[in-house]
């Protein structure tokens, strides 16, 4: 039998720590599990998830001319990242007051009301209609 | 007060939805929650969860010169994907048996074990030694 695996993070790359720390816990309600150095990089990293939730975001910093972390062929295998909340309208409104970048206006295509805004890299965060998430 | 958001999946671009599928069910023990089209962009969408947990893994596979999705810059941002497992050493030679690409053994650096497989697309997925996960 082979052996039991747990999905347990997300790790992504940030340009500026304070800035991606802004966007997923002020903007977008996450909690910061942990921050600080990470000794073999160099680097400093935040974990972070949602209230109530266990899979977190893991943000990493490298510092430059680290040569850390290895080699690592560029892509754009990260499609984005996927956050339901109640009303995808009120949200995206609320984000771009704040002056977070808005992509995809709402109700966007496809039969579920959806929005894309961005986080400070560029990369793609998905607003979905949620009814599971509470109302505010 | 802003809305509540919940992180409920990662996405994650894929070439070939079998050989994925593959790796994430058959070799890291997810379960397949849906498979199916998306007319909005001609492709193919598989979402996959560890069971008994409820972050999703979405893997989206795009046709070639559907002109979608939308331009987007390539980058490095996703840094990995992290799955916790008891025995990390085990799942390394299990993994490799079955012809998974190994690129850093454990114990690896710093204090807690961990090592560094590939997906089909050459995306980094760290195992890390997870007290939680039960053993086999």
């Amino acid at each position: 039998m082979p052996p039991h695996y747990r999905f347990r993070y997300t790790g992504i790359r940030v340009r500026d720590l304070d800035a991606s720390v802004w966007f997923y816990r002020e903007a977008l309600g996450m909690e910061l599990v942990w921050r600080g150095p990470v000794e073999s990089t160099s680097g400093e990293v935040a974990l972070l998830r949602t209230p109530g939730t266990s899979h977190q975001l893991e943000l990493s910093h490298y510092p430059s001319g680290s040569g850390l972390p290895p080699p690592y062929r560029e892509g754009d295998e990260l499609d984005h990242l996927a956050f339901g909340v109640e009303d995808v309208f009120r949200a995206v409104d609320e984000l771009r007051g704040r002056g977070v970048r808005v992509r995809v206006d709402p109700p966007g295509t496809g039969g579920i009301v959806r929005a894309f805004v961005l986080d400070p890299d560029g990369i793609w965060v998905e607003l979905v209609a949620d009814p599971a998430t509470p109302a505010t």
